[in-house]
């Protein structure tokens, strides 16, 4: 399918009112309906609540239920747009949790950028959810924010931007590695955008036993002693880099075996050339990849985009549903890195069956992904004793 | 239908795991519908909204969304048992926007009661939402809270235990009048109970041109001059008893043509006796009435109680999902007077046609209420210019 064969018509009816519809599990036809699910029967129930508060997983929907957080200001390629023009990307978000993982979950945009605030919202709103996906919140702030959330509520947290593009990459990347019978250790993996997705892609690398990364921002290399470098990146600087690069991309991907671009600029033809023999170009970029796929196919043995007209999308829908999905099945009160490394193999396991090089991760309709990816979550969830 | 038909079994069973789901309104099964519904093609729908603010109403759902909010300090008659707790009550209160009035809605309890924090953190989520449904908050509490809401937000906001309540007494007192061709002018009204649905009939009788409202609450009658009276209490007292009446219940009644009680007390048979000719009762404490309706017919040409195993049930559900859908379907920024008062007229009207003792009020389940008060509803916030 290609994108140019959906109109801007189509695209607009399809959110037409909204994506989205609150609907009652058991309809209301008689009194009697009306007793139990209102008044006199509720209160029988909000009761029993209330002597044992334990009892809110069983008779309420919020235990399961996702808030899709967002304040706006990192939305898909648009950047700060603001909650409103957000929302319709939450309802999608909301529409993807229920269409492959079946969970409830309701889009929160909020009208303020202050980390404080946000914090003190979602801990006031507590009781009404189960879960927090936060999304397209703005680097660096987003680090901050997400930690400060998992700091303060007993709940799965997960930055969809970050972990969620890293998961995804990171299968991505172990079934290009079986195509290829390459190793993570060996291999000098470069990443283009110290950004949400770039810092938490470092991250999951490292954790999965990656060789060498060598993380790159609009300044170049990032590296021990640079000048300039937020916390986040001096951190990065720190983990990361190992050969001590320093310069720009052509530094950077002389002799890499992997590039993975997480940022909106554009990579030259010339510098993949210089790239490892056998090399994984991953052009994430959305809606443009940093380089056509067809010209990095010239260099390296596999490329994958985030487009759905290109083989190989590497999309978070991938990871998210299953990932929220087995942490609320395991009564998990956190999201490890255990839990996104085991959404990761899972992802890589279903597209084990037909790996080819147009072939390293499953479709995103392939509805095996959320079920395998739900069941390794939850598993490791328990052996990292989170769950209640 | 007696409430004792429903088993603790059947409650319980028809809350388990909730009682609501979110659906996307378009499923999701191909590789177009995700280049629809998410990216790319959301992008676009984002980035139009940016441009133009406008256009959140017609691609969100946000526009046409209620907020059922509470802090769970006073939950039917089961008073301050926290958030929580409340939740099952909230989800029932969307489940009947739905079923009546075909509107979605969420359930947002909070984890505070401070009404500076509550206004803080609905004024943050505002782009989340339509309207806000402001339910079991504690007297006086509420007064405040519902006043400073509706300055904040530039959206209908209403406490539904005040003026749901309040509209279906109304709508009752009127088919009552028709049945007994008596005029609210000429009427002594007592209402037992100062708390939030006391306060809000006491005002709303007033509008509609009761001619004398006395209203008690646990200390007896207010009255112009009484000391310990709290702000809220101290405007009742000027605005009401114009008789000037002192004591308790037993001075109150004597004479009164009728009597509604929104307290938890009891009403002495005798005291029913001393009431006008004709007089009408509404006991609608729930779920043990004032006084038993058989009790109460003894002394009283026309009884109402709001549960469901009795003749004329006065019900909130007949009045807050018309409500705010003719104020959502007239795009009104805030609910106004006349707009209640129309809502009332409304209920009264689908009642007229088969007006009997028995039946002053339409039955909570007669699909015709909804849809005759929201109509009502829209045509006064037009004629009132609160519409966009």
């Amino acid at each position: 399918m290609s994108q140019a064969q959906v109109s801007d018509e189509e695209i607009f009816s399809g959110h037409e009112g909204g994506k989205l519809s609150v609907t009652a599990n058991r309809s209301i036809t008689q009194a009697r309906d009306l007793s139990i699910a209102y008044t006199p029967g509720v209160a029988k129930v909000s009761r029993a609540i209330a002597d044992d508060a334990a009892l809110a997983q069983r008779y309420t929907w919020a235990q399961r239920l996702v808030a899709v957080v967002s304040d706006g200001t990192a939305v898909l390629g648009l950047g700060d747009i603001g909650p409103s023009a957000a929302l319709p990307v939450m309802e999608g978000k909301s529409v993807l949790f229920k269409s492959f993982a079946g969970l409830n979950s309701i889009p929160l945009v909020l009208d303020t950028v202050d980390v404080d605030e946000i914090v003190e919202t979602l801990v006031r709103l507590r009781p009404s959810f189960g879960a927090v996906n936060l999304e397209d919140v703005a680097a660096p702030r987003c680090f901050e924010l997400e930690e400060r959330l998992k700091e303060a509520l007993d709940c799965p947290v997960m930055h969809d931007d970050q972990h969620g593009t890293a998961i995804v990459v990171l299968a991505a990347l172990r079934g290009a590695n079986m195509v290829l019978d390459q190793a993570l250790a060996d291999q000098r993996v470069v990443i283009s955008g110290a950004g949400a997705a770039g810092v938490a892609c470092a991250k999951i690398l490292r954790a999965a036993g990656a060789g060498d990364i060598v993380v790159l921002d609009s300044k170049g290399i990032i590296h021990e002693g640079r000048s300039g470098l937020n916390p986040v990146k001096e951190r990065l600087a720190a983990d990361t880099n190992s050969g001590g690069l320093r310069g720009g991309l052509a530094e950077a991907l002389n002799g890499a075996d992997v590039f993975i671009g997480l940022s909106s600029s554009t990579v030259d033809e010339g510098l993949l050339s210089t790239m490892a023999d056998d090399s994984i170009v991953f052009a994430l970029s959305n809606p443009d990849p940093e380089v056509h796929p067809d010209v990095a196919a010239r260099h390296a043995s596999i490329v994958a985009t985030g487009r759905s007209d290109f083989p190989n999308q590497i999309n978070n829908v991938l990871a998210f549903p299953g990932v929220f999905r087995g942490a609320l099945d395991a009564g998990a009160r956190a999201i490890t890195e255990n839990m996104k490394l085991a959404a990761a193999d899972a992802i890589a396991s279903v597209a084990a069956d037909k790996l080819a090089p147009d072939h390293i991760v499953p479709s995103p309709l392939d509805p095996r992904v959320a079920a395998e990816v739900a069941a390794a979550v939850a598993k490791a969830a328990e052996a990292d004793e989170v769950t209640d």
